[in-house]
C-alpha cells in the first residue's frame, strides 16, 4: 500500500500519511511538480523554512520495467528561482518504491545549529543527529554509512557544497557500486543543506519487488519495451559503447559544441575529449566501457573510468561534462576532467553549472583556459573548503558573471547552458528559452531530431518547426519523467511504435487501469502547466523565457549564426 | 541654446544634437528615464553596449533658485535588472546646465581594454585615453583632475570599485570644496566601468548663469520659494543643525531603527551616534555642522566631520550610512563610521548598499557583529583591492546573501533596503515595495507623514492610508527629481502652500510657459508610468514588488509588528 512519508525538520517529527485521492496517478516529476505547487509558496526563500524537498519514485519504479528505477526529486530551486524537478539513478528510487514510499516530503528547518541524518526503513523513519560525518565527501560518506548499517543502504547525501548551501550544490545518490550518482541540476544541495541534513539512507530490508495488478500483462509489455531499447541503435548500440559522450565528435562535426565560453562550435582538439577516446582509454586502462547506473538498467550507458595505474576514478562520466570542461574550457587531458569530475561528485557540485561557470571564470580572468589542473585545485581547495573565491565559483555560472562584471554568461533563468550551442542548434535553444527548469537540455531533447535524426529530422540551423519540435519534446519528457524511466527511452519511443504503447501498457497493467496515449500525453501538458504557473507566481515573467542577448549579437563559427527568435516567436511555445 | 550631448565610446566619436521637441519639457529624472525607456532595451546586459549613460541636470538647474543644482543619472541598473535614476549634488550639475547640456548620453563600449577620461568645456568635448589615474581613489583622483587643468572643473569619476565593474559601485560628483558626492544607488559606477571611462571632467569657463526667460517673475517666485525653505522647522532647523543624522534618535523612538541586520527596532547605543552626538563632535574638534553639497544649497544638511587630531575626515555624512554601519552592524563608535564612509566615498561604492550588505555579512559570519575596525579594513583592503572576499561583499546585500545562503536579507529588486524598518513604519514599506528603482526610501519618503508629522500624520503601525501616502510621494517625488531641486524641499511643500506655487512659478518664467501644479502632477505620474513600463519589460513582474518574506514571519520589537500587506494590496498602488 503506498503513501506519503513526511518529515519535519522544524520539530523532527515524522509522519505517514495515506496517498490523497488525487495524487493517486501521480509518480515521479508529476508528483512532485504538483506537491511543490500545492504546498510551497512560490515567493518563498528556497533556502528557507517554507521550501520543502519531495522525493518520488516514478510511476514503474520497483517493477521489474527495463530502465524504470530514477528518481525525482522536487522544490524551490534557490538558482533558479522557480520550480525544479531534477532527476537520478542509483539504488535510492527502487528502494523507496518498494518500500511502498510515492513521495518522501522534508519540509521544515532545525531551529538551532545541529545536522541530521534521516534513516528509512520498512518498520521506522528515524531522524538522528550527525556530527563525524559532517564536512566529509559523498564518496567516503557512502561507505562509512553503509558501514554504519552494515550492508550496502540507500544513500542520498550532499557534500561539503550542499553543507555550504552553494547555489551549484547537488544531492547525492549512491549507486549497485557505492558511486556517485546526482541529483544535479539547480542547487536543491543547498535545500538539503538549509534544514541541516547530512544524508538520508534507505534500508529496503525485507520488501518485495513491486507487483504490478495485472502481473501477466506487465510481463509481456516489458518484454516488447525492452526489446525497443535494445533495437533502436542510439539506446542499443551508440549509448552502451561510448556512453553519452559518444556526442563530442557529432556537434563538433555540426558546429554545435560550444567551446572556450561559446564563442565558437567547434574544439579544435575534440579528438582527444571524444567517446572514442573515452572507450579506447577505459578498455585499455581496465576500466568498464559499460555500465548501469541504476539496477535493472538495460542501456548502459555509464562506465568506470581509470587512472593510468588502473585505479577507479569515477563514473557516469558524461557528455556534458567532459564537454564543458574539455571544449568550454579547452582543457584537452581527459584525465585532468575525470579527476575533476572525481571532486565535483565528492563535494557535490552539478558537473554542468561548474563546467559553465568554469568557462566564465576564465574568461574573468580568474584562471587561464586550458588550464585543468587549476580546475581540479579550486574544486579541492577553493569551492571544497569554502574559501572567498570558492564561494563565488559554487555560486555557478551566473553569479560568477555578476561578481566579474562579464557579460557572456550561458544561462537562461540563471542556471547554465550545457552542451549544445543554442544559435546552431536551435531546436535545443527553444528548450532553453522556454523550459520551467532554466537552461536544461535533459527536459526537451531537440538534439534527437536535430542532429541525430532520431524521431525525423529538422534542420538545426533553421527556425522552421523548432518551436513545435521542444514543445512537443517537452510535453513528452514531463511524461517520461513521471514513470521512473531513464530518459533515453525517448530515442526508441521516437522511432519505434511499440514502445511507447509497450510503456503504457506497463502503467495500465501495474495499477489495474486504461491509460491512452493521450491521457499520457496529457499529463505531461498538466505538468508543464503546473510548473509555469508556478515560475510565474514566483516572479519569473516571459521576459525570463530568453536567451541572453549575446546569442543574438555574436555569431558563432563556423557558420556565424546568431539566434534569431523574437520574443513573441518564443511565446508561442506555450499555445497549449 | 539646450543641446542633447552623446559620447560613443565604441567609436569615441561625440556629437552634438537639437533637443526632440519632446524633450524639451523634461529635465533631471523626467528625461532620464525617458532617454533610458527610449533608447536601451530593456532585457539588455546592463553592463553590456547597449546600456546607456544618461546625466541631465533638472529643469531649474543654472539658475539662481535655492536648491536646484541636483544631477540625475538614468541607465539601466545591474543591480537592480531594472530602469535606475540616482541623483546627487555637487557642481556637475550646474556647469553642465550652463553649458546649455540638457542631457549627456554615453553610449557604447570600447572594443580594446583601455580605458578614457571624456572632457566637456564650452568649445569643445574631448575623449581621452587614461593609464596613471586608474585604481586611485575618488579623492586624490578629484584633487589630480583638478590640478591637472589647473581649475575646480567638475569631475565624476568612478573608484576601484566601478573599475572593477562591482555592482554596489556608485560615481562620485565633486562638490565645491573637492570633497566626495556620490550618484549612490542602482550600481550605476559599474555601467560607467563597463564603458571603460575613469571620470569625466567638465570646465563652464565663459559660461554666464542660467537666465529666465522672465526674470523679474523668477525673481520673486525664487524670493518666496527660499523663504518657505528657511521657515520650515525641518529644512529650516533640524537638517542644518543635525544634519539628516537628526533621525537616528527619532527613528529609535519610534521603533523603526533596524538593528543587527534587521532583527530589532531600537538600538541601545543609539546616543553614540545619533545627530545630537555628531553635532557636538563636529563642534568640539573644528568642522562645520552646517554645509551645502551643491552651489545655491540653503538647507545645508551636510557637514565636515574631522577627527581628534581636527582633520578632515568626511563630508555629506548621512543618517542611513551611520544608521547602518551604526545600528544594523552595531558600530557604536561614530568614528569608525566616519572613517568607512571616507573610504567608501574614495574607493566609490554605495554607502547605503555596503552598510546594508555588512549586516548581512556580519550575520553570515563574515566577521562579528559590532566590528568597526573590520569594516574599515575589508573596504580598503577586500573591496577596494578586489580581493574574492571583496568581489563578493562589492556586489551589495543580495549577493552576500545568496553567496553565503543567507535568508534574512533586506533587499527588494535585489537593492538595500535603507534605515526605516518596514514593519513599524508601514507607509516606507510601501514605498519600498512599489518603488520602481528597487528599496529607495528617497523614492516616496513615507517618514515625513508617518514618523515626522510633515504633510499631516499617518499612524506608522497601521495599514490605513499607506498605499495613497506612498503613491502620492512617489508621484510628487519623481516630479521634484525632475526640476533639480533637492528632495528636503519636500518638507516645506508638503506643509506650505506657497512652496509648491513658487516652484511651479519659477518653472514656468524659466521657460516662459504656464504649467498648472496638476500639470507637475502629471508629470510625476507619466515618469513612474515609463519606469514601471520599462520594469516590466526588463522581466521585473509584481512579484517583485514585494518585500522578502522574513518581514512577514519575524515580528520586529518592541512593537512585535509584521509586515501585513498582501499582494493584492500593494498593487493597487499601480491604480492611477
Amino acid at each position: 500500500m503506498d503513501r506519503i512519508v513526511r518529515v519535519n525538520m522544524t520539530d523532527l517529527t515524522t509522519c505517514i500519511e495515506p496517498v490523497p485521492e488525487a495524487w493517486v496517478p501521480l509518480g515521479g516529476r508529476a508528483l512532485t511538480s504538483t506537491v511543490v505547487a500545492a504546498e510551497v509558496p512560490p515567493t518563498c526563500h528556497a533556502l528557507g523554512a517554507s521550501n520543502k524537498l519531495v522525493f518520488a519514485p516514478g510511476l514503474l519504479t520497483g517493477t521489474a520495467a527495463a530502465n524504470s528505477g530514477r528518481l525525482s526529486l522536487g522544490a524551490k530551486s534557490p538558482l533558479t528561482g522557480g520550480i525544479k524537478e531534477s532527476n537520478a539513478g542509483g539504488t535510492a528510487a527502487r528502494m523507496l518504491a518498494k518500500l511502498g514510499i510515492k513521495a518522501l516530503i522534508v519540509e521544515g528547518m532545525p531551529a538551532d545549529d545541529k545536522w541530521y541524518s534521516i534513516h528509512i526503513a520498512k518498520d521506522a523513519i528515524t531522524i538522528q543527529e550527525e556530527k563525524e560525518l559532517l564536512g566529509i565527501g559523498n564518496y567516503c560518506l557512502v561507505q562509512q554509512v553503509q558501514a554504519r548499517f552494515g550492508k550496502p543502504v540507500g544513500v542520498m547525501s550532499v557534500g561539503p557544497a550542499g553543507e555550504m548551501k552553494m547555489l551549484s550544490s547537488n544531492i547525492s545518490v549512491a549507486d549497485p557500486e557505492a558511486h556517485i550518482r546526482s541529483l544535479g541540476r539547480g542547487g536543491l544541495g543547498a535545500v538539503m543543506g538549509s534544514k541541516k541534513i547530512k544524508f538520508i539512507s534507505i534500508d529496503d530490508t525485507g520488501t518485495p519487488p513491486v507487483m504490478p495488478k495485472e502481473g501477466a500483462k506487465f510481463k509481456d509489455a516489458a518484454r516488447i519495451f525492452a526489446k525497443t531499447l535494445l533495437d533502436h541503435p542510439v539506446s542499443g548500440q551508440g549509448l552502451p559503447k561510448y556512453g553519452t559522450n559518444v556526442l563530442v565528435n557529432i556537434l563538433n562535426e555540426a558546429g554545435g559544441l560550444p567551446t572556450r565560453n561559446f564563442t565558437a562550435g567547434q574544439y579544435a582538439a575534440h579528438d582527444k575529449i571524444s567517446g572514442e577516446t573515452m572507450h579506447d582509454t577505459i578498455v585499455a586502462r581496465g576500466g568498464m566501457p559499460t555500465h548501469g547506473c541504476h539496477p535493472g538498467c538495460q542501456i548502459q550507458c555509464s562506465q568506470i573510468y581509470n587512472d593510468k595505474d588502473g585505479k577507479y576514478v569515477t563514473s557516469g562520466f558524461e557528455y556534458e561534462t567532459i564537454w564543458g570542461l574539455g571544449a568550454d574550457c579547452c582543457i584537452e587531458d581527459l584525465d585532468d576532467i575525470a579527476e575533476a569530475d572525481h571532486v565535483m561528485d565528492d563535494i557535490g557540485v552539478d558537473s554542468i553549472e561548474t563546467a559553465v561557470m568554469f568557462g566564465v571564470a576564465m574568461e574573468a580572468g580568474v584562471l587561464p583556459f586550458g588550464d585543468g589542473k587549476g580546475v581540479v585545485r579550486m574544486l579541492r581547495e577553493e569551492i571544497g573548503m569554502g574559501t572567498p573565491l570558492g564561494r563565488i565559483l559554487g555560486g555557478g555560472a551566473g553569479q560568477v558573471g555578476r561578481v566579474y562584471g562579464i557579460t557572456r554568461v550561458p544561462v537562461v533563468k540563471n542556471q547554465g547552458i550545457p552542451a549544445y550551442d543554442p544559435r546552431s542548434v536551435k531546436g535545443i535553444g527553444v528548450t532553453y528559452a522556454m523550459s520551467t527548469m532554466g537552461a536544461d537540455h535533459t527536459s526537451g531533447y531537440a538534439i534527437a531530431t536535430n542532429i541525430l535524426g532520431v524521431g525525423g529530422h529538422i534542420d538545426p540551423l533553421a527556425k522552421e518547426g523548432q518551436i513545435e519540435l521542444a514543445r512537443n519534446l517537452n510535453i513528452a519528457t514531463a511524461a517520461i519523467d513521471s514513470t521512473g524511466m531513464c530518459l533515453f527511452i525517448a530515442f526508441p519511443a521516437l522511432d519505434i511504435a511499440e514502445c511507447l504503447t509497450s510503456l503504457v501498457d506497463m502503467i495500465n497493467a501495474r495499477f489495474g487501469i486504461n491509460l491512452t496515449g493521450d491521457d499520457v500525453t496529457a499529463l505531461g501538458k498538466a505538468v508543464l502547466k503546473i510548473e509555469h504557473k508556478f515560475n510565474q507566481d514566483a516572479g519569473l515573467s516571459k521576459e525570463h523565457d530568453r536567451l541572453p542577448e549575446f546569442f543574438s549579437k555574436e555569431p558563432l563559427p563556423p557558420h556565424n549564426v546568431v539566434w534569431d527568435f523574437t520574443g513573441e516567436e518564443l511565446d508561442t511555445y506555450w499555445n497549449f
